[in-house]
Formats: C-alpha cells, sequence, structure tokens
C-alpha cells in the first residue's frame, strides 16, 4: 500500500508517519521506479499500532520507543531480558535524592520486602530503586499508614504480574517451540504487557478509588475547613 | 529559617526554592526588615517536602502541582472531589483515537465492566477515557489474552482502593469530627496516596513481574529467533 493508505488505515497522519520513518522507529517501505513512491505491507501497519501504543497510551517518549523497538528486532535478546529492557523504559526519570541517609533506610526496607517475599530481584533493578524513592518520599511526609499496606499493595502487584506472565505463557502456546514466530509472539507480549497493563491497572485503581471514596461519602469531610492546608 | 536553612533542611536547592515561590506553589515567608530576609516556618517545610514528592517522585508537572495544592487549600473543596483532582492531575494527556467506531465499542466494554462490578463512578471521569483508550489500543494489538484477564485486574485494583481509603479513614480517626485539622489531613492523604500509590503499586509490579519472569526461565524463549519482528 501507499502511505497515504498506511496512514487512513492507521490514523496516524502522513507527516507522522515520516517523522517515524526518519527516526528509525518504522523500517522504509519498498521502494518502487519513483524514489517518492515507496510501498508498505501489513507489517508495517502492525509495526505503526505498536508505536501508536506505546507512545500515544503507554506515554513512551520517542527514544524509549526506539530502545524497546530495537530490543524486540533483536534475535539474541530473549524474554526476561526484554522485561529489563522495557521496564527501563517505562521507569520515570529520577532525581537526586535530598537525603542519603533517609534513602539508605528505606532502601533497607525494600530488601526487606523483597526478602519477606522471596522475590528473585537482580540489585541494579531499576524498579528497586523507583520503589526505594517512593518509601523515602512517603516517610518524609509521614504517610506511615500507607506503608503498613506495602504487603496489601505487594500481593495485589503479585496477582497482576501473575496474569501478565500467563498472557506471554497463552501466546508462546499457541506455537510449537522452536517456531521463529514463537520468540517474536512473546517478545511482543512482554513489552506490550508491560506499557499497556500498566496504564490499564493504573485506570483501574482509579476508578475503584471513585467508588470506594464515594461510598464513604462527602459529609464526613465537607464542610471542616482547615487551617493548616500545608499538612499532608 | 532562612531560606539556606530551608534549603539545607528539605535539600531543595535556593534557586527551585526561589522558582516555586516565583511560581506560586510555595507562600512567601515573613519580611524582616529588608525584604530579601524573608523567614520561613515549619509548614513551608512541609509544603515543600509535599512539591517534591509530587513532582520528584510522582511525575507531576508543575501546573498540575499548583492546580492539587490550590484545591488542598480550598476549605470549600471535599476529600471526594479532589479525588478527581488529583486524578486529572495525574492523568497522562490523551492523543486524537484514530478510529471512533472501534473507540465506542471499548467504551462499551469499559462500561460493561463498571457495571459488572457495580462500581458508581461518574461518566465524565477522566479515568473512563483513559481505560478506554488502553481497552482499545489492546484490542487493535490483539492483545485478547490480557484483556480476558480484565477482572483479575480490577480485583487488584479494588483491593489497593481499599488500603487507600483505608489510609484516608485512619487519617481522619486520629482527629475529632469537626477539627480544622481534620479536613486538612484527610485531603493531604487522598492526594499523595494517589500520586505516590500509583508509583508504589507501578515499582512492585515490576519487581512480581521480575520475580515471575525469572521463575519461568530463559530457556523457553532465547534461540528461537524471530523472523517476522513486527507481531507483537
Amino acid at each position: 500500500m501507499r502511505i497515504a493508505e498506511l496512514s487512513r488505515r492507521s490514523g496516524v497522519s502522513v507527516a507522522t508517519i515520516k517523522y517515524y520513518l526518519r527516526e528509525g522507529l518504522l523500517p522504509a517501505g519498498t521502494t518502487t521506479g519513483s524514489p517518492n513512491q515507496a510501498t508498505y505491507d501489513e507489517a508495517h501497519l502492525r509495526r505503526l499500532r505498536l508505536i501508536r501504543a506505546l507512545i500515544g497510551v503507554g506515554g513512551l517518549s520517542v527514544v524509549a520507543t526506539r530502545d524497546v523497538l530495537a530490543a524486540i528486532d533483536d534475535p539474541d535478546v530473549d524474554a526476561h531480558y526484554l522485561l529489563g529492557i522495557a521496564h527501563r523504559a517505562v521507569a520515570p526519570p529520577r532525581r537526586p535524592v535530598p537525603d542519603a541517609e533517609a534513602w539508605q533506610r528505606a532502601r533497607t526496607e525494600v530488601e526487606d520486602l523483597v526478602r519477606r517475599r522471596r522475590w528473585c530481584i537482580s540489585p541494579d533493578a531499576p524498579a528497586m530503586d523507583q520503589l526505594t524513592d517512593v518509601v523515602a518520599a512517603m516517610r518524609a511526609l509521614g504517610m506511615d499508614e500507607l506503608l503498613a499496606a506495602i504487603d496489601g499493595y505487594a500481593d495485589a502487584a503479585q496477582a497482576v504480574a501473575g496474569y501478565d506472565l500467563g498472557t506471554v505463557a497463552a501466546r508462546a502456546a499457541t506455537v510449537p517451540p522452536g517456531d521463529p514466530q514463537r520468540r517474536a509472539l512473546m517478545v511482543g507480549a512482554v513489552v506490550t504487557g508491560t506499557v499497556l497493563g500498566e496504564a490499564m491497572l493504573s485506570a483501574l485503581r482509579r476508578l475503584a478509588q471513585e467508588d470506594a471514596s464515594g461510598r464513604i461519602g462527602p459529609g464526613d469531610t465537607r464542610g471542616a475547613t482547615g487551617t493548616d492546608p500545608e499538612t499532608a
């Protein structure tokens, strides 16, 4: 198909498609006769949908998307390693931590949690730092009640991770071992599951919060005006 | 305290504190004698820690942080309404949806889910649109296995929302009804719980995924090289 049809079928503008081509996110089409008349196939359409999901719904940057796509395309990258790349791509940028001692105490709390749950985690996993940042910030803000529920949070996270990995296994089961399609299916499931699964969980938590908050009722808080709005 | 001490105790640079003062995130200090000698108190320190947590750990923009702080400071805003403001602040920017029909089908799926779970949700909740975007993207990518687990995801989200709201209630219980501190405590818990709780859940899910992925083992995927890396 021509670029105009690729644009129509994907819902991505021609200008954006050309940008993805220039940035190396989308492989070049097959040139026919004139250089401005490249043609594209179904694989381009699928790749374009994946790019839109990662950037538009998953919130990944163009650079992070390129890293993830390169890992998907590399046949030497296995699914477990790819998970690490996907996690690095979605990891929020870190800021310098003001209080090194408090951060180290939070790190110990996180390491205790990992040990308590018998999770096997590589020490340089970006999520270890991410969780430590959150725990340190919560302690600094005096959010001890929420930190007391961290094992409940971890139970929920573990249940969801079970679904995520089950999805990958279900994908793999549709193709016999050794089939070249198998790896591509699995790595695709890992990446999209990490990025889109996170967006799904986040939206569902907000809906469940709204429901739970509505059940408590506004009467419990309205009218009790605060004098110290700094207290968080 | 002077700005230099506020900087030392909060770990935020003097330049950044001045930026927050200019942008209206941090209230001005009390001026003493010379205009460059304003003094700050513990409330400024607490507010600064809250700003750093929202921006640095929660990933909020300065504009979104200002909206959230304005809502916290407004005594007419109750905790349930504030939850909506916090959700809007953390909602990812939306992109135009390419396929309006597919989006509408995804919306029906989301509405069915909300009905099935007997969740009470306002129709304009940003999380409804957010979840619809995710479901539409997953359907377009053929991620039907993960969507089949959406009720399992919703169970986990509901469990976590229970902890979140329990935290708010626990905070409120420390102060008698009618006490002016009560509202400030609750709204603070709602905002920080929404933003930091999300970062905590996200980090825990990644750790649980890494553990689950490691247990499956790399042997299942390595060596099965793909020929169609477009397949996601």
